[in-house]
């Protein structure tokens, strides 16, 4: 039974990630998210009460592994090393997320939901941009760290590289994340 | 007459931003323009005949901007201090619209008003790409200027950066997006 109930649930997150990228979060509803299903509204409700919790639902697994990204290098010790595995593994993240970080980040309802996490002291934000510039970056490098985090979440989820194959991709964002965070150029 | 009209076209655009800011476009009416301006949906009603209309012309003047920095670098004929041209003059049209862009980046409903002008051959989007890095640039050098437009526009827009006075921020984002396409650091 519990099994039958989580596959249900992991369904009813990919149909509601599936409906979001088409009409937003705010133009899906769990109506809608029920049809797709083939389920009752009741059926939905069992396992989420409100919109809200599904975005949260939906968002959570790619930031668990960007918590887990950033226990981890928090217990590397030379910040060389450390930039470098954040830099790859945030990129990868990304690109293995692409549909999701694009509604992400073209939608209010999951800026809602995840600016609790993101956002504010301790947040994913300020500890990834501790991790890449270290705890005493000028202010210069902190912003050029954001422009290199949101620049890499905007194009790695935007329609207009949608031909562009996951490991070009990667290659490409690991590239363009490391020159903003001032290191060297990988070798091929 | 006239006048009038243009003062409460351009009262009504201010309003229906302030609104936007808070409230997102999806979950902004006409209602809540018009009681926000005391005036009745009718008033509204004769200049803007759907959301969209509003939406569009609350984003056209920056859009405005932007083709007009685009014509005059496609009359320089030096990459290089064209490339400078149009660092200098996307940073400050960013930095003078903080607001403005705060809401274009996160809200569907202006990213579907301006997608058509923003995206697609001889838009907007691929122009600024070309003036940045030149016509023959490779992949990697046109998604490293994705990164740097997207992320200077997210992180201008950016709550984070709030307190951030203009000319700092402006600074900042200047170095990051030269940083990014490859152009050396100002001197201060």
């Amino acid at each position: 039974m519990t099994a039958v109930r989580g596959e249900t649930r992991a369904r009813l997150l990919d149909t509601a990630l599936g409906l979001f990228t088409v009409h937003g979060v705010e133009g899906t509803s769990l109506q809608m998210i029920a049809d797709v299903l083939g389920v009752t509204k009741a059926a939905v409700y069992y396992h989420f009460k409100t919109k809200d919790e599904i975005t949260e639902a939906v968002a959570q697994p790619a930031l668990d592994e960007l918590v887990a990204i950033l226990d981890h290098a928090a217990t590397m010790s030379r910040p060389g090393p450390r930039t470098d595995y954040v830099i790859d593994e945030f990129v990868d993240l990304v690109v293995r997320n692409r549909v999701l970080v694009a509604v992400l980040c073209s939608d209010p309802g999951i800026i809602r939901a995840t600016d609790r996490i993101l956002v504010g002291e301790e947040s994913i934000l300020s500890r990834l941009q501790a991790m890449l510039t270290g705890p005493s970056a000028d202010e210069g490098a902190q912003v050029a760290c954001q422009v290199a985090l949101a620049g890499v979440a905007m194009v790695g989820g935007s329609p207009i590289l949608v031909d562009m194959d996951d490991e070009t991709l990667r290659h490409h964002l690991v590239d363009a994340m490391r020159r903003q965070v001032g290191r060297p150029r990988k070798r091929d």
